[in-house]
């Protein structure tokens, strides 16, 4: 049996972006299982017709196919019984489930500015015009006008960040000593700025060294070092 | 010092149904505060005026003005050592505030089509073009066409809960073995079904007396009886 994940991809095939996708290449990195990755652009969805639907990341295990960075972390857990557990028992799974609805509703509300023109200039030529309008469908602005928000975004990130902080303050990790799928979750969030950004996660103004969730940040990359891209360790 | 909760009702004034003025009454009670409610229908805003802004619930307590039922639930529990705690930690409070948001942005997907009608009828005369008109235009569709998805909101509802059915399996509450915060907000979210409805809860169609989820929140009902309507006791 062998896993592939369908990734969403950046002109340069290295570069991905999806947080939801880093999500399940954590998760996939967690459980120490080999998989291989194809990058897929947002104008390819034809590469998942097989999921029977048209978002990412999609995996592949042998003949099962499984959609949702959420039903992928499941699949994982219940499949594959090697490497440290994703969820410790059901409390942490719904922990974990909460955590995901946290970063999705109410971090991504934030990020969302700080990604907006980093992705459009990363993505393929003949994906910009699909990207654009969809995006500008979907927010009701131009990418341009969305973009300008990016300022007050970075403020009431770093307010929200506050929670998470005062968790590991006396912890390294969101439920604990050694990470789990809640700490993948915002770890996810985060390789979204990250991995569309030319600026450093520092240098875009919300954390600095000292800050307690930018060393929580730093361990978790190390501690996925196997999928990271180098240039961010 | 008194406490005084402004809290959304119906024509009925004894009729409360807010979820998120649900969680707030239910705070205050679990840490056995003393307090008034004031009733406040949808087109009497001008009665939070001194919120500054025009979502209920506020909390009053002595000239301090809290809104928003998270702020409210963090006040009560920095302001007052009486009572059980809220959040037993910090990692309790992160682990509620995702609960929250679980609550906000999934439960309420399948909660509000179930309801919109019940609502729109126990509402003042005077209140009912002002909901159907801000309901439709946030919706899209009339009240009529978005109680129509009802019944598949009861099976998508009733599949969301499990979740909750595989944490309460081996716990009498979400995180332990006494309500927390994390409880009151997923009460909050069942009393607006309960309070809107002229039909039971259990006779909706999800759950009956044999599921694990009805037996927590018959057990929660107890629990808070002090500020449960005595029809749902």
């Amino acid at each position: 049996m062998s896993i592939t994940l369908y990734d969403l991809a950046a002109a340069d095939t290295n570069v991905r972006f999806g947080p939801h996708c880093w999500k399940s290449r954590l998760a996939l990195s967690h459980k120490q299982l080999k998989h291989e990755t194809v990058p897929v652009a947002f104008t390819e969805k034809n590469k998942i017709a097989i999921s029977g639907q048209g978002l990412l990341p999609v995996l592949t295990d042998g003949d099962t196919v499984v959609s949702d960075s959420w039903d992928i972390a499941l699949y994982l857990e219940s499949h594959y019984s090697q490497g440290p557990l994703l969820f410790e028992n059901e409390d942490a799974k719904f922990h974990a489930m909460s955590v995901n609805e946290w970063c999705n509703n109410v971090l991504s509300v934030h990020i969302r500015p700080l990604v907006i023109m980093p992705i459009f200039r990363i993505v393929r030529e003949e994906d910009k015009s699909y990207f654009r309008q969809s995006r500008e469908e979907k927010l009701g602005l131009s990418l341009e006008a969305y973009n300008d928000k990016a300022r007050g975004s970075i403020v009431e990130l770093n307010k929200t960040l506050d929670t998470l902080r005062e968790v590991l303050d006396d912890q390294s990790y969101l439920t604990g000593q050694s990470p789990s799928y809640a700490d993948i979750c915002v770890l996810g969030m985060f390789l979204w700025i990250a991995c569309s950004n030319e600026v450093a996660l520092i240098d875009i103004g919300f954390t600095d060294e000292e800050d307690i969730f930018y060393q929580w940040y730093q361990r978790m990359l190390n501690h996925y070092r196997d999928v990271i891209p180098s240039r961010l360790l």
